[in-house]
């Protein structure tokens, strides 16, 4: 019997490895289905974390990317019209001799409570969430053999911080990847000899990193200098696929060379509404997506954001809403102090959509883009998703209403999540029409936006 | 025709001048009448700051003046119970050979921006300001020249930040008042000779604040270990009343010695709810007073603070409408950080009041305590206030109601301040009977907490 | 019998008091005879230490002023010319926005082992020690109350440097002083009302340094700006005189007021051959003097100077040489570093001193001037003292010569100082005649410079 | 006749090639012959400079190898009975949770100037200077695209020192080399996986520093955990001799495995007159070879070292004088401050050797030892050294003496160097006999040792 078992076993396990094998090219690997959790999950959270979060700071400018506080090395070296405030702050604050890499060592989470993180982004409603492993700084939150004396453990902090958060993230049952760029701005090896620094040092930090914490989600960056061959991205997710610890699970993203955004990868991304720099906005894609952004305007903490820089959590949840009515997820960013703590408006806001999750969830987690959702209603603030035989409609205001909604098949029931009384609706010639009541503010099920479900017999 | 009016002008100065002479006992003081504004304010902002902001940290306690930061100097060398998770902090964060004195010169306020704090300050709703010129530590705000390179001009900020805030303040058209610690834990004089001590450091000090800055508030605290008499209270009001700059606007707090909080000063004070450590939460004074008290649980910035620790908007107005209802102020604490940065939770909850004051303030500033307000209305979270021939019934929730008022004398219209719609009503044996609707969230006027506004043909 | 004895002591003791009391005047006090002490004592080291220590730097300048580290302060904020390359060397090192007082938290002192200098001193063959209890900056080294924050004791260090110090000193039979600077650059009090300043910040400072610890010297310092009536010198010196602990012991020395240098005080002064800014080179005076200087050009440690800047070992004992031969006494000074250490190259020079006083002291310690010194010889390099019933001639080369000496009274015998070989001589119509031999490498009982005693049947 | 030289030239070039190549293995290596600069040169300066610089400290204790500084990181983690002092003294100075590569931003070199050094070493009257280009500590004085942020460029100082260095010491006519370990205490490549270390890490960096650089020596160290085979020792010298910008000028010593030391390299090496652990005090090695050893006893600056810690010129020249009759070079070692001064007292040491060397130089550079040497001299402190015809005996006591010297051949003229008086001499049946006079202080041409040359017909 036993025997027979093993026998099995092995063929099966042959079987699926023969089924699952992917070849190193994107032909080969665009074929692997994108584990279904990551569209299930929705609201991952961001977390830039590094040497910048020391200087932390960015001015207020016009253009989203001057704004990343993240960019700050570069952008006191690269002598560009954009860089110039950085460097007057720069000179200003620390003196005409001071380097970046000296920050590293003031770099010093002491505060930092790993635990406490993860509470919190369970507490969020989020399903993953997305360290930055290594951000362009190319200063690595894992005690990386490839980045001696410039990783967290070796310096500023002392501590393994993937590895700490990686536990405790794992502990609440969410989801865990990491950020990580290709390109190092300042890496000599980069520099002067590309392929040399694919192979010696981003391809062996790649596997390190998937090996060493097995996570869930690999989100690259910093591709575009280079093209996908250069970064031997195909070879490099052939063995993700095939033969990594995570091969069942993982998703990546689109950043992969000058030329995958939006073409390769589990899933593709926008950030602040762009792809690359064109305006996705009104982007819908057929393919599993995502968009990232900050709670205010940078990624890494901004010191010289203000209130006003803030979203507010009714602005948090219209995105939220609006991209998963795209099919999209939400990959929302907070940006930790260097001495580890998250900004408490940053757990303020995390909160609040975690409070209005667990009113509407069933609107948002595993659900789809429906796709019959009339444009016009967008226009006013209604949104449509659809999970299993049931289509809800998101109504970021709630002024009494009437809501005509062509293509809803076989509706059979109506209601309001989280609210008790009854919603008056009938059948029309091509669809429904629903009269939402005005809701008074006590017997509101939440703030900021609220969701009618509809069930019907059979799914779309 | 201009000598005569010169002539007036001196006769009717000298007039004053000769009614409102003080004299420095309790008994004359006290019959100085606390200018109006302070009582019409009804809403200051408290700032802490200073080198205790470095270290910015306190455990969280359940006794609610061991979580006080700007306590943490006396903490780490007290050798109390209390002071042992701060000591533990401290040598586990900055070495055991660390002293609290060298903290100073990494208080560096590179971001602080007077102008910045006074817009929000303004934007918040408040009416006055009160600065902490120097706490405890001895450290000051200004550069007092009996703390020589123990103040924020000579070391760390190397700024007069009492200076640029007031200037900053009073561009705004806020009341500019300052915190002062009569005594200093540390300071030799004070602990070898008291009497010297208070005549050739503090009252220098005070004196120079005043004639300086010409603050409308001073607020002074840390009485308790001395008599009035030793802190030559009298002596220094005296002069302050008939003599200094602001004598006509002026307002000062009860704290001027060990036996006179809640008896003497322009207003009394309670901290946390507390009197000395009697339980004030529901004490109603007669004499104008101030509740204060901190957004989160310390005064001086507490990194050591999470969301949890932050009262809600709808907690502070709860609270700043409890205490005009009972005919006080309401002081609310925020502590910047080292950097000069008022953190961005604290900026959110500024301006969360600011727009709920920007529908209700007219139940709020110069209104009075409602005398026959109803104390099982209290309970129901109802309050209530006074303002010219308007009284005000302030709700906490909104919940479709009925609303009976006993003792309203004449009333002719009612509304609900930012609500267009009218309000049914009537009048009763012995009062009105109000028929609170259910407001919807879209035409609800504000959050947390709404007005009725109830006009008379006549002044209670 | 005891009964008189203790009578006896009694009135001799009154009756000294009597005898020594002296008015608050210069006619008065300058008839306290300079205890013998001082005279006999020959060599003495100065320490200069405090928050100049940190930068420890000053320009490599014609002008020795302009070379004095200690000033550093005053250089980077006066604006003339001197200040010039203060002033670039502290923007390029530490920025634009440090100050001054941000150095003292990193004046840390942390390998100052007072035992370990005390020791170094007393092989120096130095007999007393002159520290800078507090230079012009304001500083003190020790707790002092009119000092608060602002001290050795509440930041840097953290430790009483002058109360170390002394107990070291004192354990190795070494007298101890201190230097004290009556002006400060930047107190507020001095710089508004000096008067206040003299009576309640630098004579408290004066009297609280006296009596905590005792010193044998107080060397006053920065008297130029005022007169001696504005500082109260006289004042103070007959308090020190008359009622202090230190009235039998006690020097002070001639920095009392703009006009008293070389005119009042138990000492004279002179610094790197300079008497207020007039050539001290040749100058003999009959009252008690002392020269000081650096070991090399600076005071305050200078890091900023090379073995280039540094006296000779030869230099400086042909400096002692010629001040003794003139009457007066070396202060030699040490700059230890921020972090406690007297730099190896002043060890060496202070070593060097010590071994040939080993040998040679007798000619120097307790010795006085001899008047009828020939001019001529000290041009050749050949200076005198005299010790009781000894002459003695200081050769400061050691080739073979014949030495004239007129006026020595009926010499008995001449030998060479450690030489154990018979020195060759005559008696002349007017004095004698000596055939210094050629010493040898081996049998030379020392290097730097070599010492002819002539005996005599009675004093000079 | 241009012509034919030309082909002259080319071909000879050629021959020399093809007669100088070596294989990789050392029975090839072995055959190259030492450049005879390097045993001209004789005197050579050691330079440690480092992280090591920032603590700066060891304790004084009896084990040579304890009193090494720049051992410092090793010693705080090691955990053996050796490091406690050192873990003691870091934890009370920094913290516990202070680092090692923390101290990177404080080494910041900010009074550096490498021609002040070249300058000082000229006047040394060394010949040639030997740089730590890396110690254990893996920290890179230039910028080692091996070494990311981990070096001088990128970290601290923020200058190519290896660079500057070799700049300046050109300029001056000396040689320049540098000091590279093999090993890494903390690089995880060489604790994982040393081939891939030596492969990717260790090659590339020494070929780096070849052709960055063209040092004249390559001075290794940390080699004792490996082979020379593991660390492809053979390999690289073969490149080096054969192929390298240097192949013909380079020296290299003996630290390429763990059994090399005294078998192979352009030269052996002893340190503090060990070689490994036995005593090389007495040996005589007629293979060319060099002292190294520091002028106190730790290489990196060490601030407890005290003038009792340091030799005194005099046992530096003698070490000096005894290594060079034994055949030996001397390199003394100085150690820098972090802010990049050489301590004055070595700056001392260093010229009171290089005015010796000034005089007496003809005995030291370009000589070898001499075979004949009575070892009987050796104990009374008489040294031999021969050069061209000449032989030298180089007394370090110079009281009045017969010197038998038995085997000079065909002595014709004696004399003593500096000195300008004849000397007495007569042959003896198997040699020489001089009188060496008493020399007379003024007269000495030289302090610490004297040098007798003995001109011959013929060379030894």
């Amino acid at each position: 019997m036993r025997i027979l078992f093993l026998l099995f076993a092995m063929l099966s396990s042959l079987t699926m490895t023969a089924q699952q094998r992917f070849e190193p090219n994107w032909k080969s690997l665009d074929k692997r289905k994108t584990p279904s959790w990551f569209e299930d999950a929705k609201f991952g959270i961001f977390v830039h974390w590094g040497v910048y979060s020391v200087p932390a700071w960015a001015p207020n400018a016009d253009n989203v990317y001057t704004r990343y506080a993240e960019w700050y090395w570069h952008r006191i070296i690269e002598g560009t019209h954009e860089g110039e405030e950085f460097l007057k702050f720069h000179k200003t604050m620390y003196g005409e001799k001071a380097k970046y890499q000296d920050f590293a060592s003031l770099f010093n989470a002491e505060l930092f409570n790993a635990d406490q993180w993860a509470s919190l982004f369970k507490r969020s409603g989020a399903r993953y969430i997305v360290l930055t492993s290594k951000h362009h700084e190319g200063f690595t939150l894992w005690p990386s053999a490839e980045s001696v004396n410039w990783n967290s453990v070796d310096i500023g902090p002392h501590r393994d911080i993937c590895g700490e958060l990686t536990d405790a993230v794992r502990l609440t049952g969410l989801k865990m990847g990491f950020y990580y760029s290709l390109y190092e701005w300042y890496h000599p090896l980069y520099r002067t000899d590309v392929n040399r620094y694919v192979a010696e040092h981003m391809l062996p930090q790649l596997k390190d990193l998937t090996e060493r914490y097995k996570p869930e989600i690999i989100w690259t960056d910093g591709e575009w200098e280079q093209t996908d061959k250069t970064w031997r991205a195909e070879e490099f997710l052939s063995w993700l696929y095939n033969d990594s610890p995570v091969r069942k699970t993982v998703v990546v993203n689109d950043r992969w060379g000058r030329d995958t955004r939006g073409k390769h990868g589990s899933f593709y991304t926008t950030e602040y509404d762009l792809v690359h720099d064109d305006d996705a906005k009104n982007m819908t894609y057929t393919h599993p997506w995502e968009e990232c952004r900050g709670i205010a305007g940078s990624f890494g903490f901004n010191r010289g954001e203000n209130i006003e820089d803030y979203s507010t959590a009714k602005q948090l949840i219209e995105i939220l809403i609006d991209k998963v009515s795209r099919g999209g997820n939400l990959l929302l960013n907070v940006g930790p102090t260097a001495d580890g703590r998250i900004p408490v408006i940053m757990q303020e806001r995390l909160l609040q959509i975690g409070k209005w999750l667990s009113v509407n969830g069933e609107a948002i987690y595993n659900s789809r883009q429906w796709n019959n959702m009339p444009q016009e209603n967008r226009r006013q603030g209604v949104y449509y998703t659809v999970n299993a035989n049931n289509t809800y409609a998101l109504l970021t205001n709630t002024q009494k209403q009437t809501l005509y909604i062509k293509g809803v098949k076989n509706p059979t029931e109506i209601s309001m999540l989280g609210y008790n009384k009854p919603i008056s609706w009938h059948k029309t010639a091509d669809g429904i029409k629903i009269e939402i009541p005005a809701i008074s503010v006590e017997e509101s099920p939440c703030d900021y936006a609220w969701v009618v479900k509809i069930i019907s017999h059979e799914a779309k």
